[in-house]
């Protein structure tokens, strides 16, 4: 691969997400055969120390405190957001309007306000969301058996992000629980997963009646999410989103039922597929428990041999190669900032059914754009 | 046992149900030593033919076409009624005013209009409704811990009552298609039992906002409902009942996240009741799968050694031996007619928030009787 | 069915097997149509109390102390013994010698000496041994799959049949730590049901190798053993069988790994059979978990509507159907003495390896009759 | 960390395996703080172009096609052994004798000969055997749960190693179906990784007996091996190692009973650990199935936040990272070519009962060392 054109990457943040991402760019080029060069050129952060040390364990060239003086620069090529959420818009706006390529982690933003106009502003470059879970191996083979028609028509969705932590403590540096920095939160730090999901496997939803939820006392952003949802194909759904679902660490799951099949996926066990085929004679029927590391799964046919499982951090890796791929040949990479968009108004819906008790229609018209390239 | 009293039980309806009531009233004395004698006097049908069949076939003395001139009877103690739901009320009523102690399969009623009628007319006498699923020993562990305060605070409950057959067509003989003799379809069928239990799990429901669905075309009652839901102990629930959820063959399943553990029950594993505990060390957590079958399991001591399973049927002859120790002893059992009739009042207020589309609050002053002995 | 033949049952013990069998009689003829009437006409025991509790609960018509005056009765056509398993062979010969129908339990003896005068007395009169785990109806399936050439040629066969209940002190009144009274521990108990699965299943074994072991201190009879095998098929094989494989309560397994599909089955979810197909296409292969309650079923579609789990007790009702209607029909009904001697050799043969320390080849000629009926 | 000193890795071998080591050797600074920097300074291999595209994904500086001309090279400190078995011995021994650290992957060699000889000359520098599935987290869980005697005494280990690809066809470039080169099949391969988690979990084996099988047709190699074994410490055991064990990936597999609990593990899930732990109450015993990513879990604590899974990969991070922690404070590390060769002397053994079909004494003495540092 000579002459590969180098992307040189500046990220801004440097926690959980900024490792999972440097850990991608990093290890994208030793599985696949990537199109451009990666520089890991410059990591940008407030906490110089942490920052320092994040940038030498993860072999960052540079370090920068202030952000603004590095999206516009001229030597970067790819602007990846991984701070809190509240930052996502002047960071990715700024780096749309220097015609950077924009990456940038999930939720898309506190509001649709800014997520429109974070959509507007990059609207002539090349945009990632990080909505990892679309990359998931046995995520990718649910959407392929659905685009095949291999469960038929949808009757239901369930869709559950359930995990645990929400008990503990307000710790005043975690930003999570801050609503100015988080904008909510088991709504767009967990359903969001959900929805993005949902939306990719199961088309647009048509309405929705959400219930929202803080356990914490005192806390300012939302423990748990529940709602009900109806999809533009008719089928019915439910989802919980929850940081206080105890006894589940990181239950990322769903369930689809279909006239021809369906299936389940758990993140817990992210190796594998649950598949229910209805053309299998009907005494043999039930759920396979596919492990999806092999021959004829997407992505893993470049890591290990078959029925080595794969961890989390490869959804990111795929995800980033998937991007690159897209952009050498051209190509629009789904989810863009239009379909993190579509996902906000998604977000934005739930709070309003949730806060006034009411059922609430989705404008289709605003999301045909990401329906149309569903299926 | 010499000198038990005996009591004659009439049945009324032959299909499913009456060969599941017919088993427990041959086989309670088998595993238990009863407080009454059972005799299995009349059954009651219309199709003689198949009546006559089903009363050999278990042991029924006499067959009656006419239930008019059974319920009355003053050789018969019980009446049983298996019917049709539509049914349900004209029986129940007549059987009470009779004096005589009723059982009555769910849902109570096709109305709350009629359930009201037959809870006012059975005030009286001893009632049963066939909530046969409280009853499973693993649902049995599953309140004791609950009761205990094994998981604390309830912070979610999630109930499931998912089936697939509903793809097959409207058989016009099957009742249960038919509104006018099933009142509904998923709802009354399915539903129904999920709410029994979580509400006998959980305490009363405060509000809900539902969305009832019927996939099948021309189909006069749903296929399927979604529902949320607030509980007076401030959790939150989702609730699916469906026929429509294929692969799925009969998971009636929940799911409780307390702050001191969680528990999980899928009626197709039975015999096995999931349990994380929280003050196990934090390393060593993790959903224990219980297999309920032995000693310090209530019911199951009486009918064979540890780690041999039970079927379905055990949970309707556990039912009829708590219900005849009730009524040996004197006390109210549960669930009777007037805990029925609060959960009918719930599947109305599910049907009138599905049809309005609103949020419905249920009126806790008449709950409060259930609620009142709930926990 | 007028004018059917009435069979009237003696049965000598009445233990947990008392109990189950009991409960087959009654139970058999409420969900099948019987070719034979069945009387339950004389229950036989040592310990008058308890017979007369046992008789009254499960409405047996006389009791009898000694069984010698009862098994050659006139009014008397199947002999049913289920006594510790010293008496098995002296029940059965003057069972066999007066004609009778003779059913009993397993192991069939103490020694293959013991079988062979048994399965010589009873040459003349249709037998049963209570193997009743080939009735399951998820084995049974497993058995058709096999037969039909689903899984094609076997390599691995493995079986266990995992205990906890092995730690208790040894009860002096307990028969089962008796080497008199139980002729072995966990081998007759347990491997024995093992090993008639997997011959029924896999063909006769060729030759194996056994370690035999007591854990409990000062007990006579084994508390586990294990070995290898090798059948004729070319397939090798392992088994356990112990009352020391703490965490397991009851967990009859096995698995069976083939050139076109895999199968596996564990007892305590006795309603599900694990089925990979290898003709599924290699992305899409995995263990199918069927839930074996529905149509096209054996058995259940007998019991309940698909999706209601059956219990325990089901699998002996199923053999007794089973070999009812082989009685009607003039057909050998298997496992009769003589398959159950076959078992008894290779439980001997086990013994001989164990306390040899050798391999052992297992004796073809002998097995033959049992072998050809195999599949 | 400034002024670690730098270690030059020479990797002989570019295959899965090579993949597998140079993916540890990039990522395990990424995670951990090493107490040493590494340099991957030279890949060997014998086929030139396939060496440089691995040596260009992975970031190797240089490629050689002999190792003897770089096994001893004053720039090198580390030589890193992933070529076929049957070179192990070479390249061990004469790195050794150039005084080099000295990482091998398994099984060590193809002889107890060579493996001693190996031992012996690498007597004096540091060694690491890739046994790499004693850094799963759940295993060192398990691990860490039995040496605080938290299952109390062993009565029964079964372990396996289950994979499906032996069936394809005798590839002539495959090493793996070559005696010469692989020394043996399944037994080496994959026994040999159940045999040393087995030692390290339950300690030292007494004696075993064997059967070794070849299923394809022709083939030189052994297809599977399964065994019984008696370990010093009164448990008995199972074990079956199979590449004919279809419908199976790659479960690396074990279950141990205790007398205070139990404990189950499959590599196919290998981010959880089974524990059934006795000192709970009785009638709430069961397997917990643990998901090992978190807090107070060995080394995930330095990967992702609790709940996000990790990867096959991970283990040979983990084993590396504990190699160099252990070089740098003075300690030895195991499994190390002594312990490895422990393991060669159970192959050994394994081989000789299958050749001979005898039971076989495995000579303690020999095994010591390794026993002592067991429990």
């Amino acid at each position: 691969m000579p002459n590969r054109r180098k992307l040189n990457i500046a990220m801004v943040g440097y926690g959980f997400m900024g490792r999972a991402h440097s850990n991608a760019f990093h290890q994208a080029g030793h599985f696949f055969d990537l199109p451009f060069e990666l520089g890991l050129k410059v990591i940008c952060g407030r906490n110089k120390e942490k920052l320092q040390q994040t940038a030498t364990q993860w072999g960052w060239e540079q370090t920068a405190t202030d952000w603004q003086s590095v999206v516009g620069r001229p030597d970067i090529d790819i602007v990846d957001i991984c701070t809190p959420n509240s930052l996502h818009a002047p960071i990715a706006i700024a780096a749309a309007c220097a015609d950077k390529i924009v990456m940038c982690e999930k939720p898309l933003a506190n509001s649709v306000e800014q997520a429109e106009r974070m959509a507007e502003a990059a609207r002539g470059v090349p945009t990632l969301v990080w909505f990892n879970y679309r990359r998931v191996p046995a995520v990718r083979l649910a959407h392929q058996l659905i685009s095949e028609g291999r469960i038929g028509d949808v009757f239901h969705y369930r869709g559950f992000y359930l995990q645990s932590w929400g008990r503990s403590p307000n710790d005043p540096g975690a930003w999570r629980f801050h609503p100015e920095e988080a904008g909510s939160g088991a709504s767009g730090d967990l359903l969001s997963h959900s929805l993005d999901l949902a939306t990719w496997l199961n088309g647009p939803v048509r309405r929705l009646c959400s219930s929202v939820h803080t356990f914490y006392p005192g806390r300012k952003v939302d423990d748990a999410v529940i709602l009900l949802a109806e999809f533009s194909n008719g089928s019915i759904a439910t989802f919980e989103a929850s940081r206080f679902a105890t006894g589940n660490q990181n239950r990322n799951a769903f369930e689809v039922n279909g006239s021809q099949g369906s299936l389940a996926f758990n993140l817990e066990e992210m190796n594998h597929l649950q598949f229910s085929d209805f053309s299998d004679e009907s005494a043999l029927q039930g759920f396979r428990k596919i492990l999806v590391t092999g021959l004829g799964h997407a992505y893993v046919d470049h890591v290990w041999p078959p029925g080595h499982v794969i961890g989390y951090e490869h959804t990111f890796i795929f995800t980033l190669v998937d991007f690159l791929n897209a952009l050498s040949s051209g190509n629009r990479f789904h989810p863009d900032f239009s379909d993190a968009l579509a996902t906000q108004r998604l977000l934005e819906a739930v709070a309003e059914s949730g806060s006034r008790r009411l059922w609430v229609d989705v404008d289709h018209a605003e999301t045909t754009t990401k329906a149309g390239s569903q299926r």
